[in-house]
C-alpha cells in the first residue's frame, strides 16, 4: 500500500521540482503525482504517492524546509480510516456502507453508527456494528449534540459521514469537525435547498434529479462539494417516486465520495474541493 | 405523414375507450395514442397520431362531443411548423438550428432570425435566411420589443425560439406568445436563475453543469420545464471552459426540446411539461 | 393496489377501443394505459392497470373473445412475486437485494439463495435468507443442475435472478425457466460477450464500461435485453478498478431491470424486450 | 498561448525531478504538468505546458539528454493545428466543424474537405472552404486513395478528420498518417464493429446506443481509442430513428475528441490512448 503526501501552500516557480527531488533522493518509488495551482488565488496544491521505505518525519521536514513559509504538509501512513456513521430513518445509504465495510471494498472502518431514530439499530446488529441511539426529543439542540459529540469523540474517528442524518447542526458542531464531516443531500445543489428537495422537484417540474456529496460547513447545504450525479426523471414520476428514484443515486454519490476522500484525493480550497482522482 | 390529435380535459371513466370509437368509425390507422392523467388535479392529457383520410372537422367535433365540457382539443394536419429564431451575439445554438433547418433535421422552418445586435447577420446570410437587426440602443424595453412583436407578427410563425436571446423580455410580451415562446436557458434550472450562471456554478464550485430549454411565462426562468442535460465538470475548468463546455449542452437541449414541441409530444399543464416521447 | 393486464396479439384496428370498452362496463379505474405496435411484424402490445373490484376470470374471457385468435393475455392479481437468487461469490448484486428485500424497496420476496460457492452463506444468514449450496465440483454440468433445478422447483419461483452466477448454464436450463431467468452481464452487450469482460474491456482501451440485465436464453449472454447502463473510464485504472466500478453499475442496473419486471411492465417479442416504464 | 513539451520514454526514478529541473533553470512559467506510467510496459508519459521565451531546440536538447535512450519528446508551439476533413454524404458532423472553424471554437483550421461524392460541396461552399470531389467510380481502391493523398498532401496538414467517411480505408493509406487519423465510429465499439452499426444495434434490441471517435490504424474499427459517448434508446425507435438520435452523438464525440488532440493531450500507447484532460 502507499503513503500519500498532501500540500498545500502559495504557488512559486520549481515546486514540483523541489518536491520530487526530495524523494528521488530518499530512493522511493512515487506511483502517482497531481498538482494543481488555482490561478485567481495562486495556492498550489499537491498529491505524491509513494511505496518503499523512507524516515518519513525526515522527508516531511525536508519538503516543508523548501516550501514557502505558509506551506501545509501531511503524511498520510497506509492505513484504514475510521468513520463513524450518522443516521436518522432512511436505510439505503447505510445498507449501502455496511456491505462495503463488511466486504472491504472501501479503505475504511465503520466503528459505529449513531442515530437519533433507533429504527436502524437492527440493521446494524446483523452487521455487528454498534448503534447508538440518542434521542433527541425533550433536548435542546445543544444539549442533544454533546450527547452526540461525547459519542463520536469516544471512537476518535478519522471521518464522520452523515448518511441521511435528517437534524440540522449547529455552527458549533460543524466548526468542530472541519474538514471531517461529509453528508449526502438529496438534490443536485445548489437546486433545492433545505428541507422537502424531491418535493420541491416534483412541483417545479424537473426533468433530472440529483444527490450531491458535500463537506458540512456552518451554512446548512453551502459547504465544499465533493461529488454529484444525476437521474433523469418525468412527469409519470409523484413526489414519492422521485425520492425512490433519488435514493439509488444518493447512495452511488455518497460512496464514490468517500472513496476519494478516504484515498486522499480531496483538498478543500475555500469554498470548493480539488479532486485528484 | 400523421396527423395529431391532442386532447386535455377533466379526467372520467371511459375516455380512452370513447375517443378511439370515434377513430375506429373512421377507419383511420392509429399509429400511437399516449395518455396521462395529472392525479393532483385530475385532468386528462391524451395525444393520438393517425394516417389515413377522414373529415377532420367533423372527427374533431364528434370528439368534443363525448368528452366533459371543459375539454380542450387540437386537430394538427401533417405540415411543418413555422419559426421565428432570436439572438443575440452567441452562435452556437443558432448555427446547429440553421444546418438542421437546410438539412431538413426536424420538421421546421425558420422564416427568419432577430437579432439585438447585427453580428450573427452574416451567419444568416451564409444560409440565405432572412436577418432582422433590432437594436436596441436609446429605446425603452416596451419600444424595443414593440419593433421586436411587429417583426415577429408579419412572419405568422407557430413558434418562437430563443437561442441565447440575452435580454430580459416583459410580461407583455411573453403573455402575447404564450405556449410558442421557447427558451434555452445556460444551467440546471432552478439553480443558477439569472445572469451569468457560468459564473455562479463556477464560484459555488459544483462537479456537473446544465441546461434547460424551456416555455417563457411572465416570471424569468420560471416557465414549464421541456429538456434538461448536464455535463460533468471539475476544478481544472474556469468559468470560462464551463460556459464553453456548457454550449454543447445547450445546444444538443434546445433541438432535442424543439423536436417534442414541432412533433405535438409536449403538453402544458400549470408550470409543468407532459412529454409523450 | 393494482391488478395489471398484458395482452400480445396480432394487430389490427380497434383494438385499443375494444380492449378500454371491457374495462369501461366493468367501472373499474384505469390508472394507466401503455399500447405498442411492433411494426415490422404487426404485433400488438398493451398493458392496462386498473383498481377497483370485478370478476377478472369474466373481464379476461370477455376482453379475449374482442382479440385476434393469437391472442395471449394475462390477468396479474397485486401481489409480491416470488424469487430465487443463484450466485457465485460477488457479494455486491446479492447485498443490494437483500436489503430491497428485507425494507421492501421492490414489490418481491427472496425465498431463497442458490450458491455454487459457499462464500455468501453467511451474508444470507445476517439477512435470514435460506442459502442453499449447491458445489459443482466432481458433478457433471447436467447433475449439477438438476440438483438446483430441484431446490428452485421446491420453491415455485416467480423469478430466477442470476445475480452474478458465473457457470454458464445448458440450454434445458435455460429453456425450462423462459421468461422467468434473468441475468445481470458485467458489460454492455454486445461488446465484450463471454469470461472477462473487464479484462477485454482493458485491454481494448475503452473509455466506457457497462452492465447489462437480460433474459437468459439457449444462446449465452444473447438474451432480450431488459436495461444497460454505463460508467465512465480512463487510461488510468487497471482492469481490477473496471470491475470494481463496474460493479456499482450491475448492481444498479440488475436492480432496475428487477423493478420492471416485477411491475410487470416488460414485454419479450422475438429477442427483444418492450418496456412501458 | 502556451507552448507544449510531450514526452514519452522507459519509467525510471527521478524522471519528473529531472525535467521540471531543465525548466525551473530557464525560468518560464509552467501551468500545467501531468504524468502517468504505464505498468505492465513500464512506460513513462508526461505532458508540460509552459508560456514565457526560452530557447526552445536548447530545452529539448537539455531534457533528452537526462531522459533514457528510447525517449521520444516533441516541442510543440503554440499555433492553431492544420486540418482536412474527409467526408461521404453526411451533414452532421462536418456542419459542426464548419461552424466550429469559422468562429475559431477549437484551436484549429480547416483548409479543406475532400468527399468521394458530391452533395457536401454546397455546404462548405457557404463557409468558403475548399471542397474537393474524388469519385471513386471506375477506379480501383488504390487510385481513388492516390488521388486523395495527392489533395491531402498538396495541404500538409496536421490532423486528418474523417468525418463519416465512408468507405474503407486500404491499411496503406492509414500507415501513412499514422497517429494523424481521426475518425468517428457511428457505435459504442467494440459493439457493432463493421457496416450498418444502428441496423445491427435495433436488431439486438439494444437499450443504449453510442459513438467512437478513435485514431485509424490498418485494422478495420480497432484503432485507439480516444473518447466515447452514448445515448439511451428503446423500443419505440426504428433502426432509422437510432441512427438519427445517434448523430447527435457522434458530432459532439468527434468535436471532444478533436479538442483534445488539438490540445496535444493525447499519447498513443500500444493500441490505446493516454488522455490527460
Amino acid at each position: 500500500m502507499e503513503t500519500i503526501i498532501k500540500i498545500s501552500c502559495k504557488d512559486e516557480k520549481g515546486l514540483v521540482h523541489k518536491i520530487t527531488g526530495v524523494l528521488f533522493e530518499q530512493k522511493v518509488n512515487v506511483t502517482q503525482t497531481n498538482e494543481f495551482v488555482v490561478e485567481d488565488s495562486e495556492r498550489f496544491f499537491m498529491r505524491v504517492s509513494f511505496t518503499g521505505k523512507c524516515d518519513e518525519i525526515l522527508v516531511k521536514q525536508q519538503i516543508l524546509n523548501l516550501l514557502p513559509s505558509d506551506a501545509s504538509i501531511e503524511m498520510i501512513p497506509p492505513k484504514k480510516k475510521k468513520v463513524v456513521v450518522m443516521v436518522t430513518k432512511e436505510h439505503h445509504c447505510l445498507g449501502d456502507l455496511l456491505i462495503k465495510n463488511q466486504f472491504q471494498d472501501l479503505p475504511f472502518e465503520i466503528l459505529a453508527v449513531i442515530g437519533n431514530h433507533e429504527v436502524l439499530k437492527s440493521l446494524c446488529d446483523q452487521f455487528a456494528v454498534p448503534f447508538h441511539w440518542v434521542p433527541a426529543e425533550n433536548l435542546s439542540r445543544e444539549d442533544h449534540e454533546l450527547q452526540v459529540c461525547k459519542l463520536i469523540d469516544s471512537y476518535q474517528p478519522d471521518l464522520i459521514v452523515l448518511a441521511k442524518y435528517m437534524r440540522i447542526l449547529t455552527p458549533n458542531f460543524s466548526s468542530k469537525y472541519v474538514g471531517k464531516l461529509i453528508n449526502i443531500h438529496h438534490s443536485f445543489l445548489p437546486a433545492f435547498i433545505g428541507a422537502n428537495p424531491y418535493v420541491q422537484a416534483f412541483e417545479r417540474g424537473v426533468k433530472i434529479i440529483g444527490a450531491t456529496a458535500h463537506f458540512v460547513t456552518d451554512d446548512l447545504d453551502e459547504g465544499p462539494i465533493i461529488c454529484q450525479e444525476v437521474v433523469p426523471v418525468n412527469h409519470t414520476l409523484t413526489a414519492k417516486e422521485m425520492s425512490k428514484a433519488g435514493k439509488e443515486v444518493e447512495k452511488i454519490v455518497l460512496s464514490k465520495a468517500l472513496k476519494l476522500v478516504l484515498e486522499d484525493r480531496v483538498f478543500i480550497h475555500q469554498n470548493k474541493t480539488i479532486l485528484f482522482e
